[in-house]
């Protein structure tokens, strides 16, 4: 057998420094993205007009909140600090959400669904240009655990009862569309290492400009599903 | 092997209506409880001077709303319905929430911690009045997992650094064990089932005034042991 040493553990991805730092950093922002979930579903909480639909955010936000650990340990395994980690991503999530507060309750609902939806869709993406560990990881982290349907079924509701509000929330949806791809590009500019990522290695196919597009259209088909689940246009 | 029947599933004292009656009571204020902490101390992360501090205390919030569940679950086997068992003591938890407001991120931790430490103190009382079973999950609902000692550390170091601060927290100490007390009243006059609880039935022994006395004692002995812990007077 083979004697345990540290290069021995790690796969033979991560002997490049440059793949390193950009697993570091997804694993960072991804980290950051559940903290910040966390706290804008209990801050929505708040706003539950009874008991039942706040336990039901405040269970999304726990949910949140429990897979940060998985990734925090990834994050060490791979010599980094998990604070340091998330601190860059800090201010494009903090504006996203800073920019997107939600006006009432049925807005927070909707923005639990499609920000969230859309931001686990992208990691999804990401994750075909990983080591199978990462991947599994980042998967993991961004699996659905049956919220969804819950928002679906409330939003519903509303408008089969209110019909003139699914106007007013349509536009939400496009709002947090492109808010997020706003603080995206931001992000994608500003992080070599993780945009590095998706040009791929010597061992990793990367994405060129037009695989980017077709990316890019599936994640705004995927949008427009879930606007159309929730009985809006988008 | 006898039929299982829900009756044969059900312990003796449970034949007792009002010592069920008292049970859901007891379990449905634990667990408005649970969700209530978990709401301020999403709301007390928000004041966290860093994030480390942040997502300790988003910890502790998940922790306690982790704890809801088995509550429910054990509610709803009794026959009860987790929502309506809960809703009698949301006025007096809301109202000493409304009441202990923490002014400052120090003033939220104190209050987590003396405030829970209170509580859980309580609820292990009590917990010796009833059936091995509900024991064991109301025991289980009020461990403590480790997170008062970041409290401790903290409030200490911020004592240390600025002594001053000291008197101000002492107060805001017995402040809370006061308005504790006043809501437990309440409860108390409002809820029979559960005062019934604590005179005992047939086959459980109760408690006269003279234990009742010696219950609050050893409660404000405690409430004396984690101030000074803190380094406050209490």
């Amino acid at each position: 057998m083979a004697e345990s040493t540290s290069d021995a553990d790690v796969p033979v991805a991560f002997q490049d420094p440059v793949y390193r730092a950009a697993v570091v950093d997804l694993l960072g922002v991804i980290a950051y993205g559940e903290i910040s979930a966390f706290e804008r579903l209990a801050e929505d909480a708040k706003l539950a007009p009874t008991l039942e639909d706040k336990v039901a955010l405040a269970a999304m936000a726990s949910a949140e909140f429990g897979r940060l650990e998985p990734l925090h340990r990834r994050i060490t395994e791979l010599g980094g600090d998990p604070f340091a980690a998330m601190a860059p991503f800090r201010a494009a999530i903090d504006q996203f959400h800073l920019h997107t507060a939600p006006a009432d309750w049925l807005e927070g609902l909707i923005k639990a669904y499609v920000g969230d939806g859309l931001a686990n869709d992208f990691y999804r993406e990401i994750a075909a240009y990983l080591d199978p560990d990462t991947r599994d990881l980042v998967v993991s982290s961004v699996e659905d655990e049956g919220h969804a349907a819950f928002v679906v079924e409330r939003v519903r509701q509303t408008i089969a009862t209110d019909p003139s509000t699914g106007g007013r929330l349509a536009l939400w949806g496009r709002r947090l569309m492109g808010e997020a791809l706003t603080q995206a590009q931001r992000v994608a500019a500003e992080r070599d290492a993780l945009s590095a990522l998706l040009a791929g290695g010597v061992d990793r196919p990367g994405l060129d400009l037009a695989a980017i597009g077709r990316m890019f259209t599936r994640l705004t088909d995927r949008h427009a599903e879930r606007m159309a689940e929730l009985g809006l246009d988008s």
